[in-house]
């Protein structure tokens, strides 16, 4: 009997997920996770694909994200609590496993908060690189918070943007985002109100987190060619744009059966009609048709997008010798003998897990 | 700031669940977690319950069970792969989460692989405790695979059974059962086939893993008075019972939109009678009517028993000092600056998470 037969579960903690991204740099993790949901959005089709389940109370959501393909079933676990930094707690919280299909074992657990960042802006830069217009320079950054310096790099780096034009309602957070963007290569100028950010704008992204439905963008800030990547809006009655944004342009999304309940277009009917972004990779939708045409992102985050992450920072994590086994799951020499664990002989059948030791799998 | 603020995740493993097994004894895990059950139960209309989600493959099956009270979301993560064992793997492996719906915090992340076998039995025994005849005694029970131990002492233990009538197609797993249940109070004895195990029985438990409709109960079988505990057939296409064996019987469920999808009672036409368990606890059903009325517990495994099973084990733990705290979310100073924990400056700003110690929460 192999060892590769036991269910062992590799562990990357947020200590590990920082080390990672140390050592492997945060520029190379958002364009390898970039290209990682290319690959497997061009596999759309291999996908066992539903919305993701929520859990919803006065205070926030959360959400369980599962997905899978033939080989592999991913799922992630995500909070939204748009009060949790009042009381010194992250508004958004993610941890995520990868298991075998063919047997069910959880093969991976990770940190997913760090990383959920990483997988947004890639997904978003990914989407504004075959959406936006290619001479696009300058972005708007609406939403001053946890994931706003992941955007802003990951569209200057994928996406060729120099300007960024910032707005929060809380002027501590764009001083943050400036502190920690300070000599990275981008010009930056505080704005005092969202249509002063957006004016002359190549790119609007709006990643705000007031869980109401909010009015961040009206019609008449909208200008011929802007793409807009709408971020924040990503439950029902949580939504950033006017319904005339939305009527001004040509929607892509990621997966619709679950925008349809979350995106910016539940405040449309039905039918309105919304592009999946696949098609766009796939060639079977041309993206954006001219320069003066306004195109929107309509990002909700789903879960092939996690799936995508997993699977980079496990290969990550496993050529660098991060992270560490964990016994999630019992390691048993008689597998139907579950029962004889809990006697002092039968403990000696556990199989030695050498929890603590990073050990490169496959 | 007081750091009951943050989220620190206690972690229990396979191991330390051993342990924790160990110290406060399998009886007394068995009745605090049926206990736990009925209170639960008995607040049926405070949880807000959905069927699980399932992802089925050729294989097997991989599922998600959440639920929530005001309080506390939950959810596990369970397989099913009858293979498994060929390959050295159990059939069921399983973890779980309780978080604060509060904050969206996840609280406990615990092995679920020996705590679902316990609380699976719990389930029964607590249903067998009101459903079941009095002065049931013998106890059929078919399917001697990794189940079947717990099952065997929960009903000693909370039901009254005195005589196990053993069967099993492999002879090997009822000699298992055998060797784990010597000088334990119960008198055992190995059957060649169901019909004979079943023959005189007052209490029928089958616990079988095959992914089939199998009938391995056929009506002839049943007698007048017999409890029917159907464990075994718990997804689309996985039952046990021989429809003939229903149409007798007076069936109890535990959540009846999610029996009707995995159930025996899938073989039925969905207006067929089923009465919800939790009905029987809190007086609105009289379960049992008369000593010959034959009743049957369609149980396929609910959301809301690893919520009670996890709120048991976590007081356990905390109680034994058993545990350690993982850092699967990050702990920051300011929450809004998620970016700056991957600088070497913000870094210092990560609470340090005391990983690896033991600490009583609350």
């Amino acid at each position: 009997m192999q060892s590769s037969h036991y269910p062992t579960t590799l562990y990357i903690s947020v200590q590990d997920m920082i080390r990672l991204v140390e050592r492997k740099g945060l520029t190379n993790c958002l364009s390898g996770v970039a290209a990682q949901i290319e690959r497997d959005f061009l596999r759309w089709n291999e996908f066992d694909k539903s919305a993701r389940l929520a859990s919803h109370s006065e205070h926030g959501v959360i959400e369980l994200m599962p997905i899978a393909d033939a080989n592999q079933f991913a799922f992630k676990y995500v909070n939204g609590h748009p009060r949790n930094t009042r009381d010194g707690l992250p508004t958004v919280m993610a941890f995520g496993v990868l298991a075998d299909v063919a047997t069910g074992a959880p093969r991976l657990l990770s940190e997913l908060t760090i990383t959920t960042a990483i997988r947004t802006a890639a997904m978003s830069a990914l989407a504004a690189h075959r959406l936006a217009r290619t001479d696009s320079r300058v972005m708007a950054l609406i939403g001053n918070g946890a994931q706003s310096e992941f955007q802003a790099l990951a569209f200057r780096d994928l996406v060729g943007i120099r300007k960024l034009r910032l707005f929060d309602t809380d002027p501590q957070a764009t001083a943050k985002l400036m502190g920690n963007l300070k000599g990275q290569g981008l010009e930056l100028t505080a704005c005092t109100s969202t249509a002063e950010a957006v004016r002359g704008a190549d790119i609007v992204t709006t990643v705000t987190a007031d869980k109401t439905n909010a009015t961040i963008l009206t019609p008449e800030m909208v200008e011929p060619g802007m793409h807009i990547n709408a971020v924040g809006g990503d439950c029902p009655g949580k939504t950033e744009l006017h319904r005339g944004v939305l009527e001004q342009a040509s929607v892509f999304v990621e997966f619709e059966p679950q925008t349809r309940i979350e995106g910016e277009i539940q405040q449309m009917c039905a039918a309105y009609p919304v592009t999946e972004f696949w098609r766009v990779l796939a060639g079977a939708h041309a993206g954006r048709r001219s320069p003066a045409e306004v195109t929107l992102f309509d990002s909700v985050g789903f879960a092939l997008e996690d799936y995508s992450a997993l699977t980079f920072m496990r290969a990550a994590a496993l050529e660098l010798g991060i992270g560490h086994i964990v016994e999630l799951v019992p390691q048993a020499a008689d597998p139907k003998d579950l029962f004889g664990l809990l006697s002092p002989e039968g403990r000696e059948a556990l199989i030695p897990a050498r929890i603590g030791q990073v050990v490169v799998m496959h």
